[in-house]
């Protein structure tokens, strides 16, 4: 079809909205309509265009702390101001966001990372999801939810919904995903779940209005991978892979770093370990380096806190003894500080 | 190779850069490196990510009047605010822009089309195009360059080099383009020239940094159509295509619109037509979209200015005799505003 080279519907195709609507509702297990959806770019530019839709009222933004380390420089060049909102085995901590508001501090938006967190591979409660949603419904915010690991889970039928298809969703939420975790980062290509009014608004940036649809080619090139059941299989395969590289982290995790904490994630990419009071992650890493081994500090994923003992380690893209390897060089570079 | 499918180096891979630069230095006669281009996505997102890079100093742009008539939204929906430049057939009044800046409106960035402007389908001057850059010098702002028409010339060897080449541009010039207008818009995939210094800034947008590169596997696919030569055969082909067509607007119009004023454009997609003072643009495209014909008010590309007996006239996407048909309907539409 010669229109596909054309400028494309700013909402993506309906054909391509239909399949993949299609695809997430026999995943979820509920009903994802094409209407709900958008296709869109990568979930860092899908996020760059809400902050400016969504973050110009008073340019701030409440982000889980720790959050998504390069999440704060996309807000950044936005032109926003960032805080941080602790959270726990629960997600975010939503009195903590409720006694910020109540200091005057509302934002424009919340941003944050229900499922599988980035860090902290933690998911946020059903209580929590409802008590935000009330809270985003009386001080009239909105919420802007980073799920790219929602299809990921390693135990039971199936992770939480989209924050977005949450029963108190209303107008408030747009979710964020993409092809990047399920497919190939490479792709560039993922979508908003809203509901129709919220994607309206969301379709109304200047550079969609302008340039219409951000990947129609591509979706073209993705089409038949999800009408074909390739996504499918795929999303299976990398659920079973990472969840044996995630055993093997904490199995190794648990054997030789005895002092270290953490939880163990239910799915997603990420693992937050706390190395214990009084160690130094900073020079940690450093030591780790010198080992051949690599971590984000848990600092890097800072807003306002400080986690001066923590790192995110990452299993997605490592095979299991190259995983035990890292772990284990980490632990001989935490002998050595000692 | 699979690594076409992680994230992108977020300049672009160096193959890729490599290849676009020796077609760029073909067709511009003067050398183009790859250590000066960075691949982007199409036009309208890369002003998006610009203008919040150099767009946060003050908020302030100011814009050719009359421009492109959805750039306008875009710097909107980057928190900044735009004011008009008058433009006459030599491009931007660069003089005008000097009183405005006395006056202590200096802007972050001007934002321009200097060759084959849209609407007006004009080609700034030499002298202009120096005399812009000397007051970026002396009052330190950037200079972005929309310049996707400029293989697009009807006339004589070549346009006007990209802004961001000329002797002048220092580290203050961005020249933006895409494979739009010379391959397809669907791509959605496009490039920046400026001066390593320049492109550094430009890339350390959030979402670049986040995200790397916007468009990796597509530039893939992009490699060999430019390194087996179709892209440079479809240019040629484009050009003559847009030059019958522009042709054939200019007669259509000289002879079925006898008191219109225009300029015959020396390349691009664009006719920039004033119907006659006292004649109601606005009036005019209702009438005749009555008679089954569309064009943009002159209005709608205006910045400060009115505007009000002008449109613009696009003659890139149909045959010759639709275009002859066009400008009759327009006729007889003028005839019944009588």
């Amino acid at each position: 079809d010669r229109l596909v080279l054309q400028y494309g519907a700013t909402q993506g195709f309906v054909g391509f909205r239909e399949a993949l609507a299609g695809f997430l509702s026999q995943r979820y297990g509920a009903e994802v309509r094409a209407e709900q959806l958008a296709l869109s770019g990568a979930v860092s530019l899908s996020l760059g265009l809400l902050a400016d839709v969504f973050g110009r009222r008073r340019g701030l933004v409440a982000c889980e702390d720790p959050t998504y380390f390069l999440a704060r420089g996309i807000f950044d060049s936005a032109g926003l101001r960032s805080f941080g909102v602790p959270i726990d085995d629960e997600g975010l901590n939503v009195e903590a966001l409720r006694a910020r508001i109540e200091a005057g501090e509302v934002p424009d938006f919340v941003y944050l990372i229900p499922t599988f967190q980035n860090p902290s591979g933690s998911v946020m409660s059903e209580a929590r999801r409802g008590a935000l949603l009330a809270l985003a419904e009386a001080h009239d915010f909105v919420v802007i939810a980073d799920e790219p690991y929602n299809l990921l889970h390693f135990e039971g039928a199936r992770a939480p919904l989209p924050l977005a298809m949450h029963p108190a969703a209303g107008d408030r939420v747009v979710s964020v995903s993409s092809f990047t975790k399920i497919l190939a980062p490479g792709l560039r290509t993922g979508w908003w779940q809203a509901s129709p009014a919220m994607l309206e608004r969301a379709l109304g940036h200047g550079v969609l209005r302008s340039g219409g649809n951000l990947n129609p080619v591509m979706a073209q090139m993705l089409l038949p991978l999800i009408e074909g059941g390739f996504l499918a299989r795929n999303v299976d395969a990398t659920r079973e892979l990472l969840a044996s590289r995630c055993a093997a982290m904490c199995d190794a995790i648990r054997s030789e770093l005895p002092g270290a904490r953490f939880v163990e994630p239910p799915g997603g990419y990420f693992l937050w370990v706390d190395f214990g009071a009084g160690v130094d992650a900073r020079a940690l890493r450093r030591a780790a380096k010198a080992h051949g081994v690599a971590f984000t500090e848990g600092k890097r994923c800072a807003v306002d806190a400080a986690f001066p003992s923590t790192a995110r380690l990452s299993f997605a893209f490592y095979e299991v003894d190259e995983i035990r390897e890292g772990v284990a060089r980490i632990a001989a570079a935490l002998a050595g500080l000692g």
